[in-house]
């Protein structure tokens, strides 16, 4: 005997979340029945919750409770002819925390790899060719991340951007801010020397 | 504009997980959505049952969700004599992985901790005064932490025993099977040379 039944499963059932092993299964479970099951209650409603309402947004595929999520409702984002390409909606968070950029977006869920059978339709590029062709666009920004597959992904996006006749722009690669030379890697630092701009 | 309502509630939901902060539940929140919605609604569930239904063995304390645990209704291990004490379910569970203990538990829960409030009622210690006065019982094991409180409940313990006539022991301090001496610190030393045993 190690766990009566019920505790088994819980244990079993917190190891879905990403990160948590068996061990901290075991400390999650017993933490939560000695000590928090408010909270656990409330988790385990608000879960349930979450799976059966969040849902995509249907214009830019970020997860949404609402048919359409707020930045795509937001009016003057809407005028704005700029669109942001991006891989997932926390690259979404990470660029709204900036609060630098007034445009829309379009999540991609993803990127193409083709090794994995993920081609243009599973990232939703049908619906994006969709808006390109009937909205107000003035400009892509690509901003899937600059890995291989990101780097093909935006290639592909620009080739169907100018389909439409309508530009292309990709984020800037080089040193972050805040960072010394002497430990960015070469690739980058290349890249932040072809990138150079006068001053 | 940060998260849609529903999401920013399950992220602030999931960080009642003991070692989960805001980075942690996000990162969570997000793969569940995109990953495992299945497992998801499965440990809202499983959740929400043990949260409703695992409470306290009436015999040991420990966690389930009959009301006598499996340990306590071994036959086998009722007539054993032994009572090992433990200060929490964890214990249990790490002394039963080792397959050499038969006897019986009951598990505080805490320790003595008169600083913080914790008197003999808040870990049970009526509850033990009886079952030592009206069970079979042979030989109480010591097994609560080998800290100061975890020591001066076992001493308290040791002299509850005392009063109906109860061997009493502690579980032996020194150094743990598969270390090496230089590394090991010098009050568990000391208690492994006051230890030591004939051959």
């Amino acid at each position: 005997m190690k766990f009566s039944p019920l505790l088994a499963e819980l244990i079993s059932s917190l190891t879905c979340l990403p990160g948590v092993g068996n061990k901290s299964a075991q400390r999650m479970a017993f933490n939560l029945l000695e000590r928090n099951r408010e909270g656990a209650l409330k988790l385990s409603s608000v879960l349930h919750n979450a799976m059966e309402h969040i849902r995509h947004c249907e214009r830019c595929r970020t997860f949404t409770e609402h048919p359409v999520c707020e930045i795509c409702q937001h009016p003057k984002r809407n005028s704005s002819g700029l669109l942001c390409i991006v891989e997932s909606p926390q690259d979404v968070v990470a660029i709204e925390q900036t609060s630098s950029y007034q445009g829309m977006y379009f999540v991609l869920m993803g990127h193409l790899s083709p090794i994995d059978g993920i081609g243009p339709a599973d990232i939703g590029l049908d619906e994006l060719e969709q808006r390109l062709q009937n909205e107000p666009i003035e400009e892509v920004i690509l901003a899937t991340n600059p890995t291989v597959e990101g780097e093909a992904t935006a290639h592909y996006i620009a080739q169907l951007c100018q389909q439409f006749d309508i530009g292309a722009s990709r984020i800037a690669h080089g040193v972050p801010v805040g960072g010394e030379l002497e430990y960015i890697d070469g690739n980058t630092l290349t890249h932040a020397f072809s990138g150079r701009r006068k001053l």
